[in-house]
């Protein structure tokens, strides 16, 4: 059995289908469809959203596991995917009130929310995809 | 050099990223919720849809091609993606107008769009994909 | 809105994550491993299975559907992925019973326990994926 | 065990990386270029090739298969990505010659290939993916 | 030519399907059942895996090349998926003797095999995919 | 909204399909077949290669973004897959001359291309798939 106290990371990966729209209500219409062009459809437009969360840690000895990947799952649906799919991520997003949509912002937004969940900085990285070409990382203060 | 004249499909596969409401404004708002439940969102939400368009033909003996894939992939963009992407499919495009935009619903109006531009009856099918789990094929009037 | 009542192919996925071992109990060991080769190691091996489950028929002119891809989905996963999911097939699945569970004949099961639940003949085709590289179909009774 | 003699497709996929250029020797440089445009660089490009190869039959009621998809393995293997793989298509590969390698031909000489080795016309699908985005299939002499 | 010796990562992917059951020998049946769950099934389930392997280091001038990764290739298919495909984990790999096979035991696992045929600190990293939604990645004793 | 001036990776995926040869032209031919393999097919062979450029930064306050992920996207058609797609690389690429054009020495090139482009050390991963199976990744200078 793998001795010592490794660290491995464990990564779920989770769906949600939502509707946003890219607007600072600080700018006038020109600067918002300078900025963010087609992104900016005042009726909003969609993306089949990709998120991986990624928890370091040492495995258990009696378990062999960094955490119980099934409650790593729960925990992605419940606080994050229940809440974020088949939404407008402008309108029916407690946790987005006031925030632009970016995926940029979409992805610190989901560590907050995890952070409280993970105790002892053990989360490491959520990464989300909006689509196959366009994805984004963040992995809290740490730097690169 | 292959004989005869077979008959060869090809397919062309694009991308357009899209809100929507599964909505029939005929319905009280109970009705509407019970049959489309969470697709029934008053914002909206939104998908990655890729759509895959087959033509049927045999090969032409001089080019080896069934037709030039590159003009299909042509009118594909230009004729649906560029009119459906970053787009509100109850809203903003206009070969919907009045359509409840389910998935099959989509398929058949991308094929009545596609239908008037590729000649010949050599259209074949039209496959629409909501997500990776859920996706509808259209083949015009054929039975199966 | 689309006129007629032109045919649509809908397509559920869904994943089961099991074990099986190819084998026939009336033949010899040496039988079963020049047929079966290393499928036929006796504590088995597994696959993340993928099944495609399509129903065709004419769309609903109220509900722009062939059928409500929700149910579609309940059903394969209470039908089929809960009582497959992390299972041994030789061993723990009653539908499965007596059979060979080769990527065929987990096809055709599936396609019975199916065509009972989807009634008027409208269940059109069972894929079944084993790997990215060997996947199944089966499409009932019908000539090819 | 499931009776009766229904027939169930098998495929099995193969990949070959290659390079082509799509050129008509019988035809000017500017023909050429207007039908092929970056086609015919005359350096060539190339492609991740993925071929799908499908078999139609009835099951052995002994193996609960169509047919051994390691043979159907081996034959895809042996008979067409050893031959094809890390080659330039319009020079390397003797069954292409005379051939604008092309995705309809190449999906045509695969079938031819392959059909002399599947007896009893249970070759059903020769499916060729030059990219994600572009595919062609070819269902022999079959009407669609 | 591209001067200096900086470090470049390549990675080589390979597949395995097999067996496993997640079971503590030293704890009761309920103690097992309530940490593992649907994963302690008595006869086992399995999954496609996917191992990336990745190596660190500078490029040989003449080669262009980190290492040969046709002998990475080589390596990985020799010492891990030989020995791993369609196999039970927990009765059929030696080197899994005595570990529960958890995809975190496996990842350090295959790290321990390879590292001793991959000189001088350059393994970098294993990534284990046990679905397309869980995987683990582990580093061997480098710091997050 | 988001407070301080976290770091955030952002991505942007490209493809291209090339054709190459590894042979060092200071070499024998047989010391060329010794080393590359298949990959030394005079002729050459190619790839569907896929590039995935990552660059970090903090997001603007006003944008939520870290970079206009469409300015990434024109910055990577424009300075490399314009020039790199449907190209033979030891032939037809200004900046790969000289350079034996592994995909380490691509994804190097491809950085010095964007580093130029991308101010402030902002550049922080190229990553290379040559096919699903074979991938690498270049960092710059950075340590691992």
């Amino acid at each position: 059995m793998p001795s010592g106290n490794p660290t491995v990371y464990i990564t779920r990966k989770g769906h949600f289908s939502a509707s946003h729209r890219l607007f600072n209500r600080q700018w006038s219409n020109d600067r918002n469809q300078e900025v963010f062009g087609k992104c900016n459809n005042p009726n909003g437009h969609g993306h089949n959203y990709e998120v991986e969360v990624t928890v370091a840690g040492s495995i258990g000895p009696d378990t062999g596991m960094v955490m119980d990947l099934k409650k790593l799952a729960d925990l992605l649906d419940e606080e994050v995917l229940e809440r974020f799919d088949h939404k407008h991520l402008n309108h029916d997003v407690e946790a987005l009130k006031g925030v632009i949509p970016t995926a940029e912002n979409i992805a610190i937004v989901i560590w907050k929310i995890l952070s409280d969940r993970i105790p002892d900085g053990r989360l490491f990285s959520v990464k989300l995809y909006e689509s196959g070409n366009n994805f984004v990382e963040y992995r809290g203060d740490r730097t690169a």
